[in-house]
């Protein structure tokens, strides 16, 4: 039985709000065992049911901004006034362990990323089937103005316009279709012959009984 | 219903003899209906039951010698006196419809398609799972003197030696496993962003929808 070592790989997922990635997410988690979620570090407070180490690492202000200082976050964000980052640590240790993380990060994460780990980086980008299908996914909540609507909209296609910088893309029209093209990448990716660190070694024992 | 033009790929499988690339492909041919194989042209006369266009193009040695000259094959080679090669206008064409090319080729064969053909090809090395498997499979016929079975070892080691010119490696210990490797390598390849060719303009119109 041959096992391959193989290093980790960084699995990107971006798309516009309402194209159906969050579910994307959710689904390859739960089908593929070799995959986690990046746990992010957050100066945000938890929220009920939130586990400190689980959904995020849970820090305060001062202890974020030493972390970004010394070069251990791999990129981070300011949303509405709280800070997101990814720290690197936990994040070398699963690749140097085989295991692959699943980032659900937009376009400005994914370059961040790209400075720093553009080798382990596979970014996927979700379209959606068509703008009136986004638009319908927008438009859930009745209460919106049709100005706040339209902002959304405008949005979106700012989002999609970094469709360019990903390698590949998926346009998310059914959701068995979608969850079987992320499966794939994922495996194609998988066999990639600069992903299997083991198989140096293992051709030299072949070729050695050969010879 | 969203339908995105694509180019299509060439997909390489090399491998030593004995390690199952012709049981690979010849499944890959039959389980998905946008790939064909690419039709070699040959100065070899055809054997019985051959066609001409489907098992080969048939040419004389001046033919070979006129197309080589002009530009026309994407790759030859010359075995025991006969000649190879592969017609670039019939890839062309299918690439440019979308169909994608699967070439059972070695190492030399797809160095000559790289310098030719890079963003188009995909290249798999298939592996055997063990030097022993390997013997095995080359001792088949009983009648072959322990020297010639040497030689095609130290043959088979040295078409493994050029497995890191390929992209992808599979290890083809079970045929189910590879058959579904080869596969999603290839779905994979397919939703790369830069052979979608249709997808700038797929976005440009829900842009306009959106902005």
């Amino acid at each position: 039985m041959s096992h391959i070592e193989r290093r980790g790989l960084m699995l990107v997922l971006s798309s516009p709000s309402g194209a159906g990635k969050t579910t994307l997410a959710r689904h390859l988690l739960e089908q593929d065992g070799g995959i986690d979620m990046s746990v992010s570090v957050t100066t945000r407070p938890p929220r009920p049911g939130e586990v400190d180490g689980r959904d995020y690492f849970f820090v305060g202000k001062p202890e974020f901004h030493r972390m970004e200082a010394d070069g251990e976050l791999l990129e981070s964000a300011t949303v509405f006034g709280h800070s997101y980052g990814t720290p690197a640590a936990p994040v070398e240790h699963a690749l140097a362990a085989g295991r692959d993380i699943l980032f659900d990060i937009d376009w400005q994460g994914t370059q961040q990323l790209m400075e720093r780990r553009s080798d382990d980086l596979v970014k996927v980008f979700v379209l959606p089937p068509s703008a009136e299908v986004l638009g319908r996914r927008l438009q859930t909540r009745a209460s919106d103005s049709a100005e706040v609507i339209a902002g959304r909209m405008a949005k979106a296609s700012g989002e999609i316009s970094h469709y360019p910088e990903y390698e590949y893309v998926i346009v998310n029209e059914d959701l068995d279709t979608s969850h079987k093209a992320i499966a794939d990448i994922l495996h194609a990716e998988r066999l990639k012959r600069v992903r299997q660190t083991g198989l140096a070694g293992f051709v030299r024992e072949m070729q050695a009984e050969l010879d």
